[in-house]
């Protein structure tokens, strides 16, 4: 992995704060990612969905999920030596996600230590909230992303 | 909401271990999450993923997440009063998961209380494992579910 990237671990600066996205989530796409993954009454079926609490069809909070990481992948971590993650510390899914909504990402960092077992790598603690177009948070999450530090020059 | 249900919030006995599954997770299923959701080079490029620490293509930990989703759908909440979930406690994303990998699902039932604010709906804390087919915990997750309690006869 000779590639350079844009960003290493060292460019996570604790308490720096960006925003990201937005995207826009059809019906179509709320049902396609439900049916597959959590097909639920008011994930996939409009009648009793609108009978349910939710007063209508919701995303499964996986999907929002999964949004966030494309926006995550977007703004920054396709450009970035990315190691993956080791998990997620919290998920609080804080209001429905619905057809229509736009989505967009804000990313906090919280945290950045280098591991112990491996100098070379660094581990960032992020908080990535999402907000819809009525500026309301839908999801708040605190997780983990591993990175390799910029190599000397 | 007059359906009548398999399983109530009462049906979920704190101590109570079931499993679940299994499913086989094809190359194609994961390549077709990661394009969507996480097109990360180790998700989603077979040269890369083989050149990069994890020494082949893995899954993205959403996609896991959304299988243990639909693994928890078929074995028992799609026949029950479920509402929704506010949230995860923690998710471990402990080894990778390959193509070919067959997944199930263990969970454990950790905490079970009535909501205070709402005398019918009660609240339950889960713990979700995934296994491989050599029984390796590949992740690990704590959340929550809120349900229904069973109508008084």
């Amino acid at each position: 992995m000779k590639k350079t990237c844009k960003y290493y671990w060292e460019d996570f600066t604790v308490g720096s704060v960006r925003d990201h996205g937005g995207m826009v989530l059809s019906q179509e796409d709320i049902l396609r990612f439900a049916r597959e993954f959590d097909p639920q009454p008011f994930h996939v079926d409009e009648t009793a969905a609108s009978e349910s609490i939710f007063g209508g069809l919701i995303a499964s909070g996986w999907h929002t999920c999964a949004l966030a990481m494309r926006m995550m992948c977007d703004a920054y971590l396709l450009e970035s030596a990315s190691l993956g993650s080791p998990g997620v510390d919290s998920i609080k899914w804080l209001k429905p996600v619905r057809p229509g909504d736009t989505l967009r990402l804000r990313t906090t960092v919280l945290e950045a230590r280098p591991l112990e077992s491996k100098p070379n790598i660094g581990l960032i603690r992020s908080q990535w909230q999402v907000y819809n177009q009525q500026d309301e948070c839908v999801m708040e999450m605190q997780g983990y992303g591993m990175f390799r530090r910029r190599p000397e020059a």
